[in-house]
Formats: C-alpha cells, sequence, structure tokens
C-alpha cells in the first residue's frame, strides 16, 4: 500500500470560500475527500497538508522523505518564487507529481516559471479541483512502474 | 456520446521505433489503442490522427470543428512554434486538452513554451503514454460539466 | 495588363464560419469575388491562392516569379514565423504588398513581428476585408509606377 | 459629410525639400492638396495641420474631438515616441487610421514600435504619398460603417 | 464606522532601533499610535499586525476578508518577492492602499517592482511615517466612496 | 507661507471632458480649486499651471526654482518619456512629489517606468483627484520638516 | 558502400534561377551532380532530395534512419525555425552535416541560431555550392572513422 | 567664411545658475560669447540659439539647412528621446558635431544612448564649457575639408 | 571574546541524510561541532541556528544585532530569493561572511544571484563543510581589524 | 603559387597532451604535418602559427597583409571575446577560412558567438582535425575562383 | 612643463597602410608627429606608444603612474573588451582623455561600449586624426585647471 | 609535499603603490611571501607569478598541469574577460581555487559573472590578502582530500 502525501500552499485553504464562481464551491476539505475517495480504489493512502508558511512546506517534504511513496503538490504561488521547496524536493528522493487547478501558462507572465517542474515527473493543470485526482492516478501510475 | 480527436504532431509516428529504451516500446498505434479501450468505457468515440505536416494539423482541426466535441492534442515539436495551430484551435470553438510524453518543463529552453497553452483548457505531461490517458479523463470530464 | 497573385495563409479559410461576430460574415471567396470585381475597375487579372501549408505557400510564391507581376499576401500565422516565406518572396523579384484584416501592432506580441515586412513595399492592416481592396490599390499603384 | 483631420507630424513639412531623390518630388502641401481632391469624391472635408511640436499636435487631437469624425495620422518621428499623442488620440475617442510613407518594419529598430498603434484602427505604410489617399479610403469605409 | 488593518511586513518591527539617522527615531508602535489618532479623527478603527514571516501576513489579510473593511498594507521586502501575498489580497476582496516609508523607485532595481501594485487601489511611498497617515486618509476616502 | 507649483501635463486638461464615467466628471479646473481650498487650510499659495508642451513644463520648473518653495507635478505621459523634465526639476533644487490619478503601476508596461520618481522625494498615486489633496499634505509636510 | 541523404530544404529548389549573379548560375541538379561525381569518387552512393515542406522533409529523415547511413543536410530556412526537424533528426540516430552556401552568421541575426546544430556533428558554410562537396567528405570521414 | 549654428537643447539656459558648484558659473551666454571669440580666429561665423522645447530644435535645424554650413549640437536630454531630432539633422544634409559638457556614458544608462550620435560626424565630451571650443575646432576641421 | 552566529538556512537541516554521497556524510550538527572546536582556537564562542522559515531566519539576524558580533550566514535557497533578510543583515550592522558548501556559481543559473553578497565582506564557497571553518577564519580576521 | 597562413590561437599548442580521449591523441604538430600534405597535392604552401597572446596573433595576421594569400584560423578562445583580431583580419584584405575542432554552436553559450564569423569566407567546424583540411581545401576554392 | 602619454591599442599600427581611401594616409607615425607638434605650442612633451597586446597597454599605463601628468588613450578594439585596461588607468590616478577617430557610436553594436570611458574625463570621437589633435587640447585644458 | 602555483593577474604587481588607503599597504609581494610562511605550515610549496598577459597567463597555466599539484589564482580583470584562461585551466586538470580581495558580488555588474568559477572548486573572496592565506587553506584541504 503507497503512502502519498497530497502538499497544498499558500492561499489554497481559501478554497470554495473566495470568489465560488470562478474557483469553483468546493472547499480544501472538499477536494481532499475526494482524493481519499480516489485513493480508496487503488488501495493508497493519502496524507493531506496545507500550509501558508514556506518552511512548514520545506519541512512536512523534509519528514516526507522517510514516510510517505510520492508527493501530490499544488504549491499555489510558491510554484513561482521558491527555491527551497524545489531543494527540499530534490533532497527526498521521492516521485513528485505537480498540480495546479488553473492553467498557469495562460496567465499573468510571472506564473508562467515553476521551480517544481525542474525536478517533478510531470504536471497536471486546469482542470480545476480534478487536477488532484489526476495527478493520484498519475502518481499510482508512477508508484507501480517503479 | 461524446466524439474526441486525438490529434498527434511531428514525429510521434516514430515512438517505439527510436529510443524504446527512452521513450519506451509503446509504438503511437498501441498508445491509440489504450485511448480506444479507455473511451469505450466512458461511452466516448476518439478518433485518431498523427501527421508531420503543420498544414494537415490545421485542416483536422478545421474539420474537426463541426464534428468532433472536444480536441486532445500532442503538437510534439509545432507545440514550442505554431501560431498556425493555436489559431486553427481557437478558431474550432472546443475544448482542447494538450499532453506530453515528457515533462517539457525539464527540458531544453526552447520547449518551455507552448502556443497550444495559450488556449487549452488545461495539460497533462511528463506521464510517458499515459499522460493520453490522463487528457482523455480530464476531456471528459469537461464535456460533461459543459 | 497586370497579374497579381493574391496569396492567403493558414486559416483564413475559415473566414466567414468562425466567430462571424468578430470576423465578419464574409467568407474568403466573397473577399476573393470583392478582389475580382475591384481588379476589373484596373484591368487587372488576379489569381486567388489558399494554403494552410508553408510549403504550397513557398511554392506558389516561386511559381508567381515568372508568371505574375504582385503578389498581394496575407501570410496569417506564417506572418510572424515562416523565413521560408520570406526568402520565396525574395527570390520572386517581385512587389509584394502585405495585407493583414487585423490590425497586428495591437494584439499579443508574438504577432507584433512580421517576416513579410522586411521585403514588402508595405503594408495595410486594420480595415477587415477591405485592407485587401486598399492592398490591391496600392499594388495597382507600385506596379503602374514601376 | 464627414470631417477629417489630417495631422502630420514633425519633419514632413520638408517633404519635396529635402533628398528629392529618396522622398520624391512632391511637398506637404502637394499631398494635402492630393488628399482633398480625393477627399471630394467622398464627400468628405479635410483639414490640414502640421507640427513639429508634440504638444501642438496633442491639442489639435484634443480639438478634432468636438469637430471632427476622425483623424488620418502620420506622426512622423513621434510615432514611437509620444506616449501624450496615444493618449489625446484615445481621449478624442474618434476612429483613428496611421499612415506612413516608408514601411517603418523594414527601417531601423527604434522605428519598429508605434505607439499610435496600440489604439488605431489600422495602418497603411510604405506606398509614399500615396499611402494617404489609401488611408483616406480606409477612414471613410470605417466612418460609413459606423 | 470603517475597521482597517494596518500590516507591516518583515523588518518594520526595527524601526526607531536601526538606523534612526536615517529612518527616523520613531518606532512602528510611535506609526501605530499616530494611525489609531489619525483613525479616531475618521471615526475608522485600526488594527496594527506586523510579522517577519510571509505565511503569516497571508493568513492575517485571509482573516481580514471577513472582519475589515479595508487594508494597509506596507509589505516591506515581501512587496518585491511575495505571490502569495498579492494572492492573498486578490482573494480578499477588499480594498487595498500600498504605503512604504522610501521612495521605492529611486532605490535598487530590485526593488522597483510591486507585486501588492498589480491589485492595489493606490500607492504612497516616500513620505516617512507620514506616508502611513495619508494612506490612512486615501483609504477612507475610498471606503467613503464605494 | 509656502508658495507650491501644482503643474500638470499633457491631455490633463481634458479631465471632466473625456470619458467622465472612467476619470470622474471633476474637470482640471475643479480639482486645482479643491487644491486652494485644501491649501488654505494649511497657509499655504498654490500656482496652477498646465501644458501639452515638454519644453512649456521645463520652463515653468525652472522659474519655480526662484519663486516657489516645491512643485506638486502630474507629469502625465512625459512621466514615462521626459529627461528633460527630470533634469529640469533636479536643476530647480525644490521638494517634489509626484501624483497621478491612476495607478501607473497597474496599467500598460510602458508607463511603470517614471523618470520623475528617479529624483521625486514620494509619489502618491491611484486615488483620482484625491491624490492631488494628499500630494499637497505630503509637500506640507516636507516643507514643515525642512 | 555508404549511402548518404542528401536533403535540401526551402527554396534551394530555385538555386540557378534567382539572382545568379548572387548565388551562382548553378541549379540544384548541378549540384546534386558534382556530389554524385564527388561520391563516386569515394564509393558511396547519394540520394537527393528537396522540399518546400517541413513535413516533408521529416518524413524523409525518418525513412532514412533504415536505409542511410549519414544525411547531409542544408534545411535552409527552416534551418532556424524547425525544431521538428532537430526531432526527426535526433530519432534517426545517423550522423548529420550541416551545410550552407552562404555564411549564415554573417547575415540577419534571426539567421544565426540553427537547430540542426544542436545536434550535428558538424557544419560547413559559406563557400557556396562547394561547401556541399566539402560536406560530403567530412561525411565519409565520420563514416570511416565509426 | 563659414556660418555654424551652435544649438543647445533643454535646460542648457540654466547654466551657471543651477548648481555652479558642479556645472561651474558660466552661464550659457558667457560660452556662446567664446565660441564667438574662437569662431573669429577662424573667419567663421556663429549662430546661437536654445530652446527647451523639441519642436522648435526641430524648426531651427530645418531653417539651417539652407542658411548655414553646419551644425553644432547639444540637445540635452533630448540626446536620449528625440528621434525627431535625429530625422532633423538628417534632413539637413550638413556636417553635424554633437557636444557634452559631462561624458555622458559615465552617468545614468538612459544617457547612454544618443540618437545625434547615429548621424553625427564625431562626437566631443566631458570637457565642460570646452567641450564647445573643441567642437567648434572640429566643425572647422570638417569644413574645411569638405 | 567574540560572540558569531552560526546562521543555516533551508534544508540545510537535511546535510548528512540526503545523498551522502554528494554533500558528505557530516551532518549540519556534525559541521556545528567542527565550527566550535575551531572557535575555541581563536577565543571565539559561536552560537548555532537554523531555520527552514524565512521569517524565523530574519528574527535571529535582528536579535543578533545587540547580542553579536558577527554572521557566518549560509542562507541556502533564500540567499537567491530573499530580500528580507538582506535588509535585516544590513539592519544589523555587523560584519557578514557568506558562505556555501558547493560553489554556486558552477550551478544552475538562478543560484548564481545572491542577495546576501550584496551587504556581505566576503564569501567562501565551494569546500564543502570546510567552508564553514574558511568563513569562520575570515570572520575573525575582520572582527580583529575592526 | 598560393601562399596561407595557418594561424592557431591559445590552448592549441595543448593539442594531443591534454584529455586525449575527447581530442585525439594528434598533437598541433601533427596537424600541421597533415596540413602541408594535403598542400602539396595542391601546390599551396602553408606557414604554420600558433600563439597565446591575442596581441602576436594580431600582428601575425598584419605581416600575413603583404606576404600570404589567405588565412586560416582557429582562434581558440579568442574566437567569441577579441575584437582585435576581427579588426586585423579585416584590415589584411585577405580571404579568411574560419575552422574549428568542435562544433561551437553546440557547446555553451558564450562560444555560439563569433568575432571572426563577422568577416570570414565561411566556417568549418566540428570535424577535428579534418576541419583542417577542409578548410584548407575551401581556402583553395576560393583562391582559385579570386 | 606636462608630460603626457599618448597611448595607441592593436591595429592602429597600420593606419595608412589598411585601406587608405577610408581610413586617409596618414600613418600612426606621421599623427605622432601632428601631435608633437601640437605639443610643442603647448610646452607639452609628448611620449607615443602603441601595441597591439593588451598586457603591454597594461604595463604602460602603469608606469605612466610616476612619471606622466596624463594620458590619451585610443585603445582601438580594447576599448570594448578590455577590463584590464579600465583597471590600469583607475589605478594610474591621471586625467585620462579617450579618442577615437571614427565615431564609434554609429558603428556595429559591439562598439557602442567603451570600458575607457566609464573612467576617462571625456571622450572626442569621429574627426580621423583630427581626433588626437583635439585631445591634446582636451587634455592640456584639463592639466591647466588642476 | 604539494605544489601549488600562485597566480596573479593584470594590474595585481600594483597593489600596496595605487590608493594604499583602499587596498591597503601590502604589496603583492608581501602577500606572496605571507603565502609562503602559511605554506611552510602545510608543507607545501608554492611557485608565485604574476603577469598583465592574458597569453602569458594561459602558458603558466599550461605549464602547472605537469609540475603542479593545484593553482590558486586571481585573475584579475581577465575573470571576467578571459575564455582563454578558462579553456587552460580546464585542459590543466588540476584543482583551482579562485580568489578575489574584493567582493566581485558588490562591485560593477560586468565584474558579476566569471570564467574561472566556471571550472574552479571554490571561490574565496572579500576578505583582503587574507584570501589568499584562505584559498591556499583551501586548496590543502582539497589536496589532501584527493
Amino acid at each position: 500500500m503507497y503512502k502519498i502525501l497530497i502538499l497544498n500552499g499558500p492561499n489554497l485553504n481559501m478554497l470554495g470560500v473566495r470568489q465560488p464562481d470562478i474557483y469553483g464551491s468546493e472547499s480544501l476539505s472538499d477536494i481532499e475527500s475526494r482524493c481519499r475517495v480516489e485513493a480508496q480504489t487503488m488501495s493508497v493512502d493519502v496524507t493531506c497538508r496545507q500550509s501558508n508558511y514556506e518552511g512548514e512546506l520545506v519541512e512536512w517534504v523534509q519528514k516526507a522523505r522517510d514516510t510517505m511513496n510520492g508527493i501530490l503538490v499544488n504549491a499555489g504561488a510558491y510554484t513561482h518564487t521558491s527555491i527551497a521547496l524545489l531543494d527540499a524536493l530534490r533532497a527526498a528522493e521521492l516521485p513528485v507529481v505537480e498540480v495546479h487547478m488553473s492553467n498557469i501558462h495562460a496567465r499573468e507572465k510571472f506564473r508562467h516559471q515553476s521551480f517544481i517542474s525542474l525536478m517533478a515527473a510531470g504536471m497536471v493543470c486546469g482542470f480545476g479541483s480534478y487536477s488532484y485526482i489526476l495527478g493520484l492516478k498519475a502518481m499510482y501510475n508512477i508508484l507501480q512502474e517503479l
């Protein structure tokens, strides 16, 4: 049974609260529930964490190194600014799948670059909360092929 | 029943032939078969096309406008150079999902930019042939929510 | 009697079909008809070609070298990416007038550069299908002054 | 009957005087006369102004707001440097057609950018004094379609 | 009665301590007191927060969403690096006024860009602690006009 | 009693006339009146000038050197293009406060750079006509601390 | 006996026709004949192809993979724009020699970059049709050392 | 006897007034007197003009075309921003010598580029008012060699 | 007796754990021990702190201001992204020595820029854990020369 | 009988000594011998020079002006940095052929630019020591066509 | 009596030899003679040196430190590439005047930047050999004002 | 016993002579003596060389290949411009330690890039002559760990 960390970065705790007409009415906890349901179909165990602190995200990744089999990450705004998170993910030596609810390539120019992408196995973006489900499937697929 | 065009760009007809140790031993036709199997589970009908000609890809997109419900596209190298394909996809007024077998963000700099991304609903990249399956699921999810 | 090639690039065959509220309801063939009518008032003979293939556009330009007196070109998306078309037009050694339906300078940044402009006598852009009529007049004016 | 302001920027008062072998022997007043003749065929009334002062050009544009139906502008060197003129034209809320005698895209790099283009309906360039005539026709076409 | 959050970023807790000859001898708490006095003249209630943690600033902004009417923010160095703060402010859907004690445009190049400015109503900078008072007045003016 | 020059650049004479839905219905003379009223509360004497000519603005700044105590300037479009105005303001050796009605940092990229900012004490932008009132208060604060 | 594909890109079919004073009076078929004569002295068998279509060039390279021992390529304008051709050449896993008649480094800036160079063994440029003969010798030298 | 126009741009009328410790105590009229004295030793007749208006500088250059033999120009801040002045100088078809009191290459980056330099015979900069005397000698040398 | 703060940034707590073949088998606590031993030979007292939080690093620097004589800092990934840390170090008004285990100039481009370097006395990089010992010696040398 | 200077720049005297597995076991003197043998078949006389001094290379080029018919140059690292060598080659007014053992376009970015290319007739690169033989043939071909 | 070093960089020893139609028929020794004649009228003693070696130029500047009163330098191509020469000139702590025969601002882009300009008092360029005479006068003027 | 080459580049022979208030009163020979004393404590033998000639530095590095165990290099200005030195150091296949007296990252922008850094084991900069001692220690540490 694989253990997967689902890590969410800054402001993702506001899902469902802010602008539901744009981001949908699902809260982060709704999404995490959907992930857990999906995980059960794959005999996967997911652990969900969210933080608005770059340092805390780094530390969860560090701890995942010895306790998890893979990391599914939506680093939010830190995607574009955090080399520390990139370094932590590299040091974790685990497969990483990057997800985003929106298509970051079609937004402001400063969101086009992702430090996470430099080491992630792959990326899923643009499909709203369903990006998480697809990312989970992708992770499962990777783990099975290792 | 949704009709989805799966469009592959230049050199993707060489899958399975060139460097199988890197790109895997699946041929494009193997991938297309997997997509058809996956599509059946969703009551979706897929049409598969591949071309090394930018012009031919443009024309298949043009024709899809009236005959398809969505386009799943791996434009290969044209991803990074073809404004013509971007224009065709915009004119098709259909949902578009962009897929890549490799993580294009971790390759040469000239592969980081995607003209397709400027109009695609979302992107799946980095999961080998499984990117297509995830892309198909994403497309199905979009079509159901329309 | 002057012979003028009117050359249209990728996706211009979709005029009138796609987004008529934006691009107007005239089809490419409507525009070509207007050009023919206009040409008659100047005792000019126009030949109209459209292709979505860069290679085919190059070859029509090559053939025009010995059979035409001038080329009116709306290269569509290839305006911004095709050095091959630039080379073909230079080799044709004929007067070239560049036209665009929209004002390319007011659109996305990657549409601001035109390879055609590097060798064209002049450009008319932004006046919808009327750009073609003005371009034809400009070409006629150039031919008379040679 | 439409009233159109034909506005010429710096150094255009030197037409016909400087380098006639390059710019032709027509003076600005010759061109303005040709425009008036052309305008009569369209029942259009043209007012011609030229200034070497950015401020004066701005003020003529401001005055045109309430007295004119459209502005045909060859801003000369200010095309590339004057945000003030861009702002004035935007505030005028009139259709604007940009003209240039030479093909500015084939000249020095600092002439490739036009602030006027950011708000003009369209541009005609590269056809010598005939650019004005074509620009006038374009303006007439726009006014009739309003 | 309006409720306004006055939010200060990293190192602003050192005001009055470090280099008093440059930054003045007022401490942050002196400035906050002046703001409270000023607020009283406007029947405004201010809440003052400072943090050196990007994550904590993000969370105060998130909480302000439901409890405040506007945010006055001097994000210090995070002004130039924090997309997370920009996202939090956007999600708060409250009027934001950006203030800086120094004129950031006249300092090192990396301080010229402000992510906050992309969504702030306006900015006041360069007037030392008086920037806060002016910012408060600006905020009050905005709230009254809503 | 301090004497302050309020200097307005190109197109600001059109305030209240152009697009009142965007820029408000206040004319420049309304704003100047508000400034005069505000100035009286501070025993300040304001002189108001507007010009669309870069040269005239330069000369008013030159004259201010010996007759004024400070300059409040909204240089409009010249903010972004006039090194001459920057030089004049530097030579005036007076405190300068820069104001803008809109938040220039959130507009087109070419409006992000301000030559005035390189020497101004500070900037107030984004608060409509109230930017002038805040700027006046800022100037008064500076003059008192000299 | 080695089999070498000599591949020519867009507009090279116009050699000898266009501007003979610049490009010489040799046609492409003359050059191909010279290559065949040269090849015979080395017991090499050359196959010559020219296309103005990027897609066709890609496909000839794909076919060469199993039928040729090396590729001599003058990709013309596609040298600077075709990532698809680069990908095809990489997938062919054959030695590639790049040739150009002119010295591309001394021409317009957009001709300085070559995608072909990223994978070619080497380049010969600037010696007119003799570049092909030198390129053939270079290819022969490479093949003998394999 | 040669006739030379000495043209000074914005803010140079403030010489001797502003910051005499930096720019010296000589006024522009002192410098012009020195030039006249120098000119007499060469049987040269100098005409001195200064303007803060770009347009007026352009017009003096236009008039110089038929009345002067050469132009000595210190365009001040317009050196770096005025394409209009460059165009006027080119149209004048007279030898031009560019002078600056300070070494513009050692100042702010935006002063490193000179539009005047693109057409001037040469430049003298960095020697204070003596730059004018050297520039006058340079001009005399050029005129004698014509 | 000098008191020196040894400050380590994000992920340096993972030393010895992650990829020992690359980073060596020494843990951060091993390195700190070596530093303490080295410090004793110089009658220096070292205090060691590590944090993955930018905010916590900023606060330790703030506290060092009154309790330490110098700061030896390896800011890890924050070296390249944290202006907040730069500001804190500037405000501390203490000598700063920057160390890195790897040669940051030979790594990815985004690691070439160091905000710390803008204010540090000097840098030691590339010598693994021995960089700390050299940095300590450098700091001691600086303190003795004050 | 043509006289050709073969000029080698810095570090090429180390060929065969350094990394023979990469650069081959041929020394520079071996290559020069091969060139002499090749030259004899063409009745060409070659003179070989190598220097690690930019100044000495410049002077050999200067002397070649009156004693040689052509220059074959591998300027090594000075290819990318020496404008002095470019100037010397231009002043020599002789045909120049540029050679490199490696394909400089496929190496570090700072090796992509060649000052020599700006004036060389052509370039041969990427074929190891055989580049010299091809370069010699190219030079001979040029000399015969003069 | 002032002692001035006149220092010439690479390829200036070729003056009068290469392309006399462009650079004139004066040799460097002719120019040095003219300088000596001019120097006598000012009771100045000039020492003339030319080298094609960057290192030798650096050393002459080093020696000038204790034996000369000023340096007149035309560093030729090293103007644009030699930081070593800049450092030597700074260390010499003597007034430096930079001269060029051609107007370097109107040549290739890589000649627009001058490292010498960063520390020179001023520059004279574009007046052929007369640039040296003017430079000498400028130097004399500087020395007298010290 | 290790043999280490201490190599100094241009202008370092001027240490102690030029600006002693800035660079200290130690001459290069003083520094070399300090290095020799330090070396003795480590049973290391140092050879000291300085040159202002890039070519001579290259040659000393070439000779060090067979006679030295490591190179300590302060390439002065050539740090930023010499690819030839980089190539020589790479070919030497010896450990290299880069030292600088000043913190090059805090000086002019053109001193931020170091070609030496691309291959050096590490760098010590900013500690005056003590940088050499630290560099020597670093080298010794590297040699012992080989």
